[in-house]
């Protein structure tokens, strides 16, 4: 890994959407078929682009319960603990709706209600990725979805993966349907005959998965455009050099262009790593892809202080953020922005990926400046409660009219006057 | 009004998107222009757009200072006396961070943060608004946002009005530019020379202002696509006619795409509130306006229960509802979806727009589904924070790893390996 002087600080705005207008178009026309012709072009594009042709796009209940009984117990048994610790984290996210009085009689308030139905996106591909099922349903269980639609491209087979089939089935999902790409967007946006419409799509996926989630924006609701994943790693002298290596590596794995980024007081550690990292990497069977996020995206940045590492860590506004160094707990004051903020040397990035509870849908490329981690807050929405009372009415109807005058809104004036005429 | 059955129930989509291909590219050229021009991109299109040369963008202190002494001392007041009740009801929104712990010595929590820094557009034009400086500045305040920025569109002779630069600084505002529609969101989105790069745009504006939006979420985080206003009443044979009437109206006089439908158990008060209608509308000074949007969006069902009217606003998802029966209170549980809740025949819609405390910014078009009135949570995002324990990860690696393995991602799996390797 190169070792940079912090000068040369570069943020990691790697936009997924950069140049993407052809892909837009071919994503526009599908969404525009889905929405007219339904299943027919669900089973279209099924076949087009997975190479498979279905003759039904809802998984059954045989094939959950094949897929579970497929799978080592163990393996069934590790996710669900998992599923358990993200629900035990999840349930601490609930909140209550509130009210409040005042003396004059008006009660104010926020009612909180869970979304209807939501679309929880799982990619496939190569890969089964059924901590992404738990990730994105349980946080909708525990808000108190009703209707959760999962959707995943099948193989070629035209099975889903029966890791991603069992996930579902514990995390508490209903209904899966064979679906990928942005066919699967507009199914989940507009509904089909089979497809139900949900109210919000959440879940990562590929180019033509995020612009297919930006323009069914406001259609139904979406939770993130995510991009490649990221960790930056704060560390001081008494860090361990193979720990920070191996967790560097872990989000390198992912993509080509995932970022690895160690800020660190010590340039003994820095050294270390640097090496520490070549060496592991000679080793991975994902090496290809991580040799190349590290070339491109992988840096050591040496600070005079921790403290000017906070303010390194609050610029770059990781995905991850690992803190490894003598007192962790003193620094997390310090950090602004981070997605999931991991303390001590036992807190390893995967841990969070997989079983302590915490979300792993986590906002990418800076943009913990203003997004959240997948939240309970994700499945819910709020209405404000007004019940104003006559004596508030007759004590501020006057000033109310008045303000409504000021803006030249004369029919919100008489709204209030047609009240105060009568008392 | 039309009298219909409600088996001719519409929804309210009127998205403001449609057919905007056109205006579309002429926001991908201003947002391109700003950002690699700055200010003078801003000068130039302010002068085409706005029809005034200016020679600086942002607005001085003395000219606020001017602004508010020119106001009648009594709307300052009662700008002032607004402000109070909204900052009271958002700080009952304000969150704090949490975590708990296990007996294994692991910590999880939520860290909560405000953004560092906000831009708040408020629509020019005509009017001025300075409620919607308010309510879209105050939360921003209360969530603990240190850069809050106000853009407005210029009038012809270069100044904005007292009123919004009074209301901005009564709400807390530091800085104020004279810039409008995409330009402006562009300039919040990408920083110029004068303008600061913000983390979060809010507040409603024309198709150029919501189609810049779009464009720049992502790169900035935005608040909602909000479409022209609407307003829904849930009324028995109790209501007050008159009320109601007036009611629909000061939504009617929005806008000509606004919406307004009364839903009732009584044939006699949807004939009232048709006729009533009717003769307030005559008197209206924004008649034109009113009479288009009661003529298109204006509708009046009839239902059997209270509980199927219920269903039928749950359908509708209003922006404002109003639920004018004997015991309005009883109904509250029935309602899942709408922006704000207004109970009682003495809390009319305008009370919520200008005084009450809650928030008029507002999700429309439907939305309420899965949208939320405009809070404080808005204006700050979570963190995750893990601290994992050596106990938690004796115990716990092996089944991290074997989860990782199963995904295909060994890299995971040995960022625990060398962990435990090490025990």
């Amino acid at each position: 890994m190169k070792i940079v002087p912090v000068t040369e600080l570069k943020n990691l705005e790697r936009s997924v959407e950069q140049n993407t207008e052809k892909q837009r178009k071919a994503v526009l026309e599908i969404l525009q078929n889905v929405k007219s012709k339904g299943d027919e072009a669900l089973f279209e594009y099924t076949k087009t682009f997975d190479g498979v042709s279905l003759s039904s796009l809802e998984v059954t209940k045989s094939e959950i319960d094949e897929a579970i009984s497929s799978l080592d117990p163990k393996m069934v048994e590790i996710i669900s603990e998992a599923a358990e610790n993200i629900r035990e984290y999840h349930e601490k996210q609930r909140r209550q709706s509130w009210f409040f009085t005042r003396e004059d009689g008006t009660l104010l308030g926020q009612k909180v209600t869970p979304l209807d139905s939501v679309g929880v996106y799982v990619p496939g591909g190569t890969a089964a990725y059924p901590s992404s099922v738990l990730m994105g349903v349980i946080p909708a269980v525990v808000a108190g979805v009703e209707e959760i639609v999962l959707v995943s491209p099948p193989g070629k087979d035209g099975k889903l993966p029966a890791a991603v089939l069992a996930a579902a089935s514990i995390a508490g999902v209903k209904r899966v349907f064979k679906i990928g790409g942005a066919q699967a967007i507009g199914a989940l946006a507009y509904g089909t005959e089979s497809v139900p419409k949900t109210d919000k799509i959440v879940g990562p996926g590929n180019i033509f998965v995020a612009l297919a989630k930006r323009e069914v924006f406001g259609v139904c609701d979406i939770d993130m455009i995510a991009g490649p994943s990221e960790i930056a790693v704060l560390a001081d002298e008494s860090a361990n050099a193979r720990y920070i290596s191996a967790d560097l590596l872990s989000q390198a794995e992912h993509d080509p262009r995932s970022a690895a980024v160690l800020v660190t007081t010590s340039k003994v550690l820095a050294e270390a790593v640097s090496m520490e990292v070549k060496s592991q990497l000679a080793e991975l069977p994902r090496k290809e892809i991580a040799i190349e996020a590290i070339r491109d995206h992988g840096v050591i940045y040496i600070v005079n202080s921790l403290e000017e590492g906070a303010d390194v860590i609050n610029q770059i506004a990781p995905e991850h953020l690992e803190i490894m160094t003598k007192d962790p707990m003193s620094l997390l004051g310090k950090i602004k922005h981070a997605g999931a903020i991991f303390l001590g040397e036992y807190s390893s990035e995967p841990v969070g990926d997989y079983f302590a509870g915490s979300n792993h849908v986590l906002p990418t490329s800076g943009t913990a400046r203003f997004s959240s981690p997948l939240n309970v807050d994700d499945f819910t929405k709020k209405s404000s409660v007004i019940r104003y009372s006559e004596q508030a009415l007759k004590e501020n109807g006057e000033k109310i009219s008045a303000f409504a005058r000021l803006e030249g809104l004369e029919a919100h004036a008489r709204a209030i006057d047609v009240r105060l005429e009568d008392k």
